[in-house]
Formats: C-alpha cells, sequence, structure tokens
C-alpha cells in the first residue's frame, strides 16, 4: 500500500510526486489524461506506482488516504470530487493544491465535512521547479488533518535559510488558498514596483541592460535580496536567439494575467482593505493593454540625471516593496476578522520565506515583527518597519518627483508613497467628502470634538 | 384613470411624483408603508391619488400602465415584482429608479420580458432636490416601451443649459443601472480630486476656508464650472452653529460610502478597464476609515507656497477631473463591447449635463467630442481633449511634485498623472513583467518584432 496519492499528473502534479518520492514516501499517481500516467510508468520507480482506474488508485493507498489533487481549478475538482466520493472512507484526506478560488474551497470545506472527509484547500506556489525541490505550501482547511499530513508536507517544503520547512497550518477552510491568493497579489505589486524601477533607470539614468542587470544584482547581495531581484538581474543579461540584441528589448511590452491578483482586488473591495499598490499593480496590467500608445518617446539629457539616481532607487523600491507585503498582510488581518479566521502571520511570512516567487530577506523581518507582536495591526507599526519607512521615505518622494519630470509613470512608486502618507494620517481631507455627501444628499456626517450623527442645514442650499 | 403610478412615497418617490403631477399628468401613489400613502393625502390634489391596495392602485392606472418603482434596491425590487406580475397586464411598463445593480437589472429584464411585461432599468440622480424640480435620468432596456414613456420622462428630467432634457434612451437590459453605476464612480474620483487639492491650498498654501471658498467659487464661474465645485465654495464658507468655527474643521475626516463606486471597480476588474483614478477614489475612503492616525501634522513654511499655486491647482484639477470623466466612459465603452450594447455616449454626456451630481461644463465639451465621433477610443483622442492634456500636465506634474515635498497625499491626482503617462505611451516597461513571468513560470511572451508566441531557455535558470 502507498503511503500518498496524487491526481493530476501534469507538470506540477508529477514534480510533486517525484519530490515526495524523494523524500521516502511511497506514492501512486492517477490522471484522467493516460499518456500522463504513462509518463510516470516510465519511471519504473517501486516507490512511484502509476494507476489507470478511479479504483486502482483508491484501493492503492493505505488508510486514512492522503490525497493531493493537483488540476485546473474550477470545475474540474469539483468534477473529481464526485468521482472520489464514493470510494473514499471517513477519515480520508483531500489536499486541493490547485490555485482554487478561496469560495469554491469554503464551499467544498463544507461539503466534504459532511460526508466525513476532511478537506484542506493547499496554495502552492514555486513553479515547477519549486514544485520538484520544494514549493512553498500554504494549506489551510481541518487542523486534525493537517496534523497527519504535516510529516509529509514538511519533507516536501521548501526551508528557510535557518532550515525551517516553508508550510504551516494556516487556518480553516479557504484561508489556505486566501493566503495564496494574497501571495499573488504581493506578486504584482513588486513585479509592477521593479519595473517602474527598471524604467527610471534606462529612461532617466540611460543605463544599458547590462549595467542595470548588475544593479540588481548588486542590490540582491544586500538588503533587497529577493527572488524577484535576482531574476530581474538575469532577465536584463539574457541574450536574444534571433537577433544581437538582449531579449529584454524584444519582449512586447503588454503584461498578461490569470487573475488571482485580481481575486485579491475583487476581495479587498468587500472588505475594505486599502491595498492600493496592489490595486495599481493589476490596473498597470490592464494600462498595458490599451492599443494606443501613439505618444513620442520621451527624451531625457542624460546629464539631467541625479547623482545619487542608483541609490535613490534602492531606497524607494525597497520601502515600496514593504508596502506591498504590509498591504497583503492588512488584507490578512482584515480578512481574518471577517471570516473568523485565526490566522499566523508569523508562519505566514516563513511559509513565504522560501521556495515561493515573492520570497525574500524581507520576509524574514516581517517574520521577527509578527513573533513580536502577533496582533500588530499594521506593518509600519513594527519597530524595525516604522523605521524602514523614515529612513527611505524621503528617496520615494524624490524618485516619485523625479519620474514625473521625465514623464515616466510610476502608479505602484506613487500608490506607495500616498499609502504611507495617508494611513497614518491625522490630517486626511475626507472631512470635506463628508461635508459634500451631506450637501447634496443629506448624508450626515461625524465630528472630530463630539460624538453623534450630524446634519447641517446648508444656508444658499435651496 | 391616472397616467402614471409611482410606488415607494418616501422623500425621493414623493418628490418623482410631485414633479411628474407638476408637468400636468395624473398621477397614483402607492407605499406598504401607510403613513407615506397618508401623507400624499395631505396635498388633497385630484392629481396626484393616493392609493392604499396593490389591487387600488394597479386599477387606478390606465392602460398600458407607467409605474416607477422608487424603493430601496436589493430584495424589495424582487418582492414588488411579484406583488404586481398577477395584476398587470401585457405591455404595462415597470421602470425601476433606485439603484439597483445593473447584475440584477439584466435578470429582471427577461423575467419581466417572460411574461410580456416591459421592463426598464433607470438611473436617477440629483438628490431629493433634483427628484422634485428635475433630476438626470438614465433610463435602459426595452427601446419601444422607452418611447412609450419618454414624454412623460422628459418632462420631468432636468433640462441642460441650452434646454435640452437630460433623459435619453441609453441601451438594452441593465446599460441604465450601468450608466448611473459609472456616474457614481466618476462622482467618487472627482470629490476625492476636489479633496486633494483642498489639502494642498491649505496645507501647503495655508489659505482660511474663506479664501479658499473664494477660490472654488472664482474656479467655477470659468471652465472648471461643475456642481461639485460649487458645493465645495459652499461647504467651505459654511459656519458651525455649535462653535464660532467653520464646519469644515468640524466634521470628521472618515469618508463613508454606499457602495455603487465600489461596484464600478468590481466590473473594471471583469473588463480589464484601467480606471485607475476611480480605483484610487475608492481605495482612499477605505484608507480614511484606518485608525492609526498618529503621525504628527505636517508643518510646511507658508514662504514656501509656489506664488502661482493656484493656477497650477486649476489646472491640475481640470485635467484630473477630465481623467476621471476619461476613465467613466472608457469603462462604458468596454463594458458595450463585452455585453453587447450599442451605448450613444453623447447621450450619457447629456444626460449627465443637468440635474445630477457630476453637472460641469466639461460635460459639454465631452458630448461634442462625442457627437464628432460616436466611435472615440478615448476620451484624450479627441482634439479638443488632447489639448486639454498638453495644456495642464505639466501643472499636474507640478502639483503632484509640490505635494510630495509637502506630504500631502494624493492618490488621485498621482493616479490621473500616471494613467496619461501610461496610456499612450510606446515604451511601458511591462517587458519586464512579462520577461519575469516566463522565466519563473514558463508563461511565454510575444515580441515586438515579429509575431508569434515564444520562451526562452533561461541561462542560468537551473
Amino acid at each position: 500500500m502507498q503511503q500518498f496519492g496524487v491526481i493530476g499528473l501534469s507538470v506540477m502534479g508529477k514534480n510533486l510526486a517525484l519530490n515526495v518520492k524523494n523524500h521516502g514516501y511511497s506514492v501512486s499517481g492517477f490522471s484522467i489524461d493516460k499518456p500522463e500516467v504513462d509518463a510516470l510508468a516510465k519511471y519504473e520507480d517501486k516507490d512511484l506506482k502509476p494507476t489507470y482506474t478511479w479504483e486502482e488508485f483508491v484501493n492503492s493507498l493505505e488508510k486514512p488516504r492522503k490525497i493531493l489533487i493537483q488540476i485546473m481549478a474550477g470545475k474540474p475538482v469539483d468534477e473529481t470530487l464526485q468521482k472520489l466520493l464514493p470510494l473514499l472512507d471517513k477519515g480520508d484526506i483531500l489536499i486541493d493544491g490547485g490555485n482554487s478560488n478561496f469560495h469554491d474551497t469554503n464551499r467544498r470545506y463544507e461539503e466534504m465535512e459532511k460526508h466525513g472527509i476532511h478537506f484542506i484547500g493547499m496554495g502552492v506556489s514555486g513553479g515547477e521547479e519549486g514544485a520538484l525541490n520544494g514549493p512553498a505550501l500554504m494549506p489551510g482547511g481541518d487542523e486534525k488533518a493537517y496534523e497527519e499530513v504535516s510529516p509529509i508536507l514538511e519533507a516536501m517544503a521548501a526551508k528557510t535559510p535557518t532550515g525551517q520547512p516553508c508550510v504551516g497550518y494556516i487556518g480553516p477552510a479557504g484561508s489556505g488558498h486566501y493566503v495564496k491568493m494574497v501571495h499573488n497579489g504581493i506578486e504584482y505589486g513588486i513585479m509592477q514596483i521593479i519595473s517602474e524601477v527598471y524604467d527610471v533607470l534606462r529612461t532617466v539614468g540611460h543605463y544599458s541592460n547590462d549595467e542595470m542587470s548588475e544593479i540588481f544584482k548588486n542590490w540582491d547581495k544586500g538588503a533587497l535580496q529577493a527572488y524577484l531581484i535576482e531574476i530581474t538581474a538575469k532577465v536584463l543579461k539574457q541574450k536574444d536567439n534571433l537577433t544581437d540584441d538582449h531579449i529584454i528589448d524584444h519582449i512586447l511590452n503588454e503584461a498578461s494575467y490569470k487573475g488571482t491578483g485580481n481575486w485579491m482586488l475583487e476581495d479587498a473591495i468587500r472588505l475594505g482593505a486599502p491595498i492600493t499598490v496592489i490595486a495599481e499593480a493589476v490596473l498597470a496590467r490592464f494600462m498595458s493593454k490599451a492599443t494606443l500608445r501613439d505618444d513620442p518617446e520621451p527624451k531625457i539629457d542624460p546629464e539631467k540625471a541625479p547623482k545619487d539616481l542608483v541609490d535613490q532607487l534602492a531606497k524607494a523600491l525597497y520601502l515600496a516593496m514593504a508596502v506591498s507585503y504590509g498591504q497583503g498582510f492588512e488584507q490578512l488581518t482584515m480578512a481574518a476578522k471577517a471570516y473568523n479566521w485565526r490566522l499566523h502571520y508569523s508562519t505566514i511570512a516563513q511559509n513565504w520565506e522560501a521556495g515561493c516567487i515573492i520570497r525574500s530577506q524581507m520576509l524574514h523581518d516581517i517574520k521577527f515583527a509578527y513573533n513580536a507582536d502577533k496582533d500588530l495591526p499594521n506593518l509600519f507599526k513594527a519597530p524595525f518597519f516604522d523605521k524602514v519607512k523614515k529612513e527611505n521615505i524621503s528617496a520615494l518622494r524624490e524618485v516619485v518627483k523625479i519620474a514625473a519630470d521625465a514623464g515616466v509613470p510610476t502608479p505602484t512608486l506613487s500608490a506607495a508613497l500616498n499609502y504611507l502618507e495617508s494611513i497614518f494620517n491625522p490630517r486626511l481631507p475626507q472631512n470635506m467628502i463628508q461635508g459634500q455627501r451631506d450637501y447634496f444628499g443629506a448624508h450626515t456626517y461625524q465630528r472630530n470634538d463630539r460624538p453623534g450623527t450630524f446634519h447641517t442645514e446648508w444656508y444658499e442650499e435651496k
């Protein structure tokens, strides 16, 4: 009998199966796509059992069965659950490792519970390579069931620089997939921030691709160390195989998306979460799809570039990245309250510390911040990040001004600055909005000097 | 027999009933809330008939019946339709004048069609005062049914400065309520832009409330003429009746919202519409709800204020308002395509020219722009607004820089600038995002020099 089962054997599923097997567990694999099972059979490994029917697959597993479903999110997951249900026994554990929407996971969790089946919705990040060698895992659902599968998940997960596994129980129901969705939103934010910094470097600083590659490579050695910074250096270095140029200059500048960043923004609207950097990153991808791009290219005098441009950009990038993470954790905090989940923010930061796309040195500092205060109301209320803000905000202001002068758009850098100028600001001007609303719609307002609800009979009103 | 019926007689419904009656039509009124009907009875006007039962109401109307439903959006509308259905005859016309979500209106339009009942979803803007003296009306649904009620709607609607009624057929199904939703999103945008300008005026310019009131009053006399500018002057002038101060200084600076702006952003995410100004306006209201407002107040040297601050702000405000409208029309264009509606943008601009909250001189110019080219792909592709952009963008840049220096948040002014710098920009840096996505997820990319889909085997990748 095998110890673990995987349904869906395309690249991600196959690599996760191999990963589990490589850590000493016997695995059964099944797919409704026969060639995928044949590909698994080619390994001729007794700990990697190919199965060709639902029954053969389920019956090959020791009880309670532990089954990872790694298929396309949406309807296929529901169809798979319907196929499995009559074959399973009470106490069996199903893990959905796809990019499922957390609303679906909430529903499936409840449906499976009625049948005595434990359901875990697990975010998986790290791409194909991470799946094989160590992904970041974000499992949510039944906590007792998690305890049963945790040895396997900890074995297969990526490890932090200090050796801790990038997996830990997130919380109930769809919270694991929620955390993965927030991961992807933060990813959108950081990718857009990096793109804007790249744009300022080339347009204002007139750096070549190789020079910019070196700049990012150097940044990756210090406090800015992050996977996305690291690969930016490599993307900039890469030569094209069709021309003599660098490939970056021939990639079309229209950003595609699969939508998990969009889901995060949708839920932010429901929760009232002010995730401006992530919102601007989502909308910047929309903007890049516009087909009206006929403005003349800006021409900036190289002599005008500030001498300390690279240093200013490093500081602005660092602070804007912190805002991106901070907004992600802010939405998690609001979701936990709204959905009645108890989330462990330091565990989540640790889950992201290695294996996943947004891994970075900064997540180590975020983990410490939430370790020191698990009820931190905002990342920038932690002493470390308060200092990060104070030390870098003037550079962020400078970069926004430099970009404005150069005509370089900075939707996320501006949003990061405006967020920091707003969220702790006792003098926000929204009293004007409340005054206007009371004027035209008698919507009433509150006062800053006494309790109650007020309406003004505006003179000249009629 | 009465010529028009109104269900729901709270302030909006009652005022709309009076409005129709004042234009020479006989009206029946009904409400499930008896005191509301009693209040109507007090007018003792033969053309204003109070009715106390569903039957009495329906039977008092000449056929085909023309009934305006003016009640709270959501379930109450469905309940009202269920009550009415057995009492109506084929060909009767129902108009939902509430703030219904366009998805609901789409559904109700189809349901009523099955029963041979014409359903019109109509956005109504202008508040209580507009309801009585002339609202802006945005009716969508059955076009033939619209023709039958159009004399009444045109009589009751606000009139543009040149005497045209602020009503016109919008398009099929839920398109009328969609246009109202976009109206409200633009309203969020302009209100937030004005708040930011107010914040720069007081914080950087050190103007008093009375001085700022004069500034807005002067702006309202020129190209910036707009209802929201006009009432801003009045809000700033208003004295408090509990203290000796101006009321604006005692209104709590937390902006409330009912959600129609949020709906617009939700649908923008679905459509891929880059409505950044409206998104930032929605999120700025969320930000104002944060309870961490303990930063020290900024202290800006009055000597540092640029001499031409007011002029620069006027130009920035004008251009940012244009972006707010432009993004609204951009989303309408994308919705029309996605939902297969034929929308008449000049009619929509005319509907908004008077009676509603976002009425302004600029809408007159927008109407002309769409009259000249009904398929305008973007407002700033019209010669008039291209000129507006060219003449004012350097002022918008200056204001963003002044605010950055002063620590004044400008989420919507920045978003307006970044939108204009992005949407026509041939050099957007999203090639970096596509490079990163291909690096970590083999998501492939397109090239700018040849057709096809490409993937790079990134060296050092493994």
